[in-house]
């Protein structure tokens, strides 16, 4: 078979790739982006691969003949995730997949770390100095808030809220999770309506927003949202920015609902350097590193090398999104 | 029974008190210290009341012919942990307990909040812009490793590195524990020996240091421990400061072994102006707070309560530590 890939990989995990696939022909992108975030260029060798792996144009993808299965290299499959495509590649019996349990484990211990330093207050513990018996010192031992039977909401439920949820358990906290179709393997109670997703909102301490960008989730989390949220809760975002109205948010934290935010993605990437987001003392940002992790290529081939050989065997893929 | 109570209360906690002890007599010192980690001053009540809820003086305590049971505010017990006091304290059939119980969520929760912080990059992530492509941002997807599979020593095995044990198991992490008398209700392997410790050490990714101040655990981690870590080791200290030589600690942060240190005590609190800990970017400081939480001092009440309820009727007490 032709296997193409397009994006950008490190000399190790080609040389990985082409020895563990030698059998077969294996091409490298001469066009290849360095972050698996941006999409890649229209790239004519996809019209005459067998298997892509990475980030190819939904457009080649469709115009191939050839081409049999799809190996998307990140979680988000925003470009892929319209009607039209879905449709058009499922008549031609494409088998497409993502690489969400590439980045699920990172994802999950990154919004762990935010909701833990949240509870722990660690940025204001890390910059202060004050010790025992001084007034900002019982101040910020007062702050502290255990996640022990808290409760959290997890807009969005995939690879990453399963894991999240694994992690969480020790600390017995109530989770519930969005998902308008619930599929009946979710391991914590799902809210399936508007009405539920409201109610549960009022109650949350916690909210973590892992929706995919689709045009359905677009601004999901707006002003109108915000308003349902309980005083004091806090807003995480490991998601997609674009399900965030960000203006809203902003003013949504200055009535205290939610209190704080954590944001590892915001719309834009980064946001613009006189954004009120970035001035809020409330507003934690990293940027868009939550599913990063030491050995991230090698893992991303290891994940490809398991589909393509149960491709190759007729088995079922791993992270098949049609 | 006469109850006095050496340590600052918040009004509601110290109604709390009366109204559940109105039964007996109960008695607040007028030089209470604002900081549960301070000695109270010498107080003569002690010497006729029959249970004394604080941090009593230990000559104090040996002087009163009316003491049957102390219950100490804090988790750590150095001024009672003699030999000369425990002795004395036995013979005189004295019931003492600490709060080990009241700070051993909290104190696990900001331990594992800095194992996050770390292993995610935190303090690095939430000030950098850098977007995807960049090299700063590549180099740190690359530098955040999963704590999955790692493995942790943790130095001082009692309530805090259990709760730990038990927050950490959905990471699957390879845990031990170094203690000198194993007694078999360790939920880790325990490390008994200076050879098995520096084994372990060797080899840990993670060192947890919980030791309690004592005469014995001074200076516990020096330069000669510290050239036992691994390169790249991470230190965190939530034990006593005093069990580690700071300045060795400086030393080795310079060698890479540890390659970072978060510290919740150092020795003196704080640290002078001008201690190279405070400089080092590698090390991360927050000013005793392991142990602050929401509810502290209601928190501390209900665990007097519950063990003196247990001393009238002569059933077990929680934190016995004689």
């Amino acid at each position: 078979m032709h296997i193409h890939v397009d994006f950008h990989l490190p000399a190790s995990a080609r040389e990985r790739l082409t020895s563990e696939l030698r059998k077969h022909t294996i091409t490298f992108s001469e066009q290849a982006t360095a972050s698996v975030l941006e999409a890649a260029p229209p790239d004519e060798s996809i019209l005459e691969a067998d298997v892509v792996f990475g980030q190819p144009d939904p457009d080649m993808i469709l115009a191939s003949n050839t081409l049999r299965f799809v190996q998307i290299s990140t979680s988000g499959i925003t470009r892929y995730d319209t009607r039209e495509f879905k449709e058009n590649a499922r008549n031609r019996g494409l088998k497409i997949c993502n690489s969400a349990h590439v980045y699920n484990e990172a994802c999950a211990e990154h919004v762990f770390s935010f909701l833990l330093a949240q509870s722990r207050q660690l940025p204001t513990a890390l910059s202060t100095r004050d010790m025992g018996g001084a007034r900002p010192w019982q101040d910020f031992r007062d702050a502290c808030v255990s996640l022990k039977n808290q409760s959290l909401v997890i807009t969005g439920y995939g690879a990453i809220a399963e894991r999240l949820v694994e992690l969480l358990q020790p600390f017995q906290m109530k989770v519930t999770a969005f998902r308008r179709r619930a599929r009946g393997t979710e391991t914590v109670p799902v809210l399936t309506t508007e009405a539920e997703l409201a109610d549960a909102l009022g109650r949350a301490d916690h909210v973590v927003n892992i929706l995919p960008m689709h045009p359905d989730t677009k601004h999901f989390f707006d002003a109108n949202r915000f308003q349902q949220f309980k005083c004091g809760s806090i807003f995480y975002n490991i998601g997609r920015g674009g399900t965030v109205q960000q203006d809203d948010l902003a003013g949504a934290l200055r009535a205290g609902r939610p209190a704080a935010a954590w944001l590892d993605v915001t719309d834009p990437e980064p946001l613009p350097a006189d954004h009120p987001l970035w001035r809020d003392e409330r507003v934690f940002i990293t940027p868009h590193v939550a599913g990063g992790h030491h050995g991230e290529s090698e893992h991303l081939v290891r994940h490809f090398l398991k589909n393509f050989s149960a491709f190759e065997t007729g088995n079922k893929l791993l992270d098949s999104i049609l």
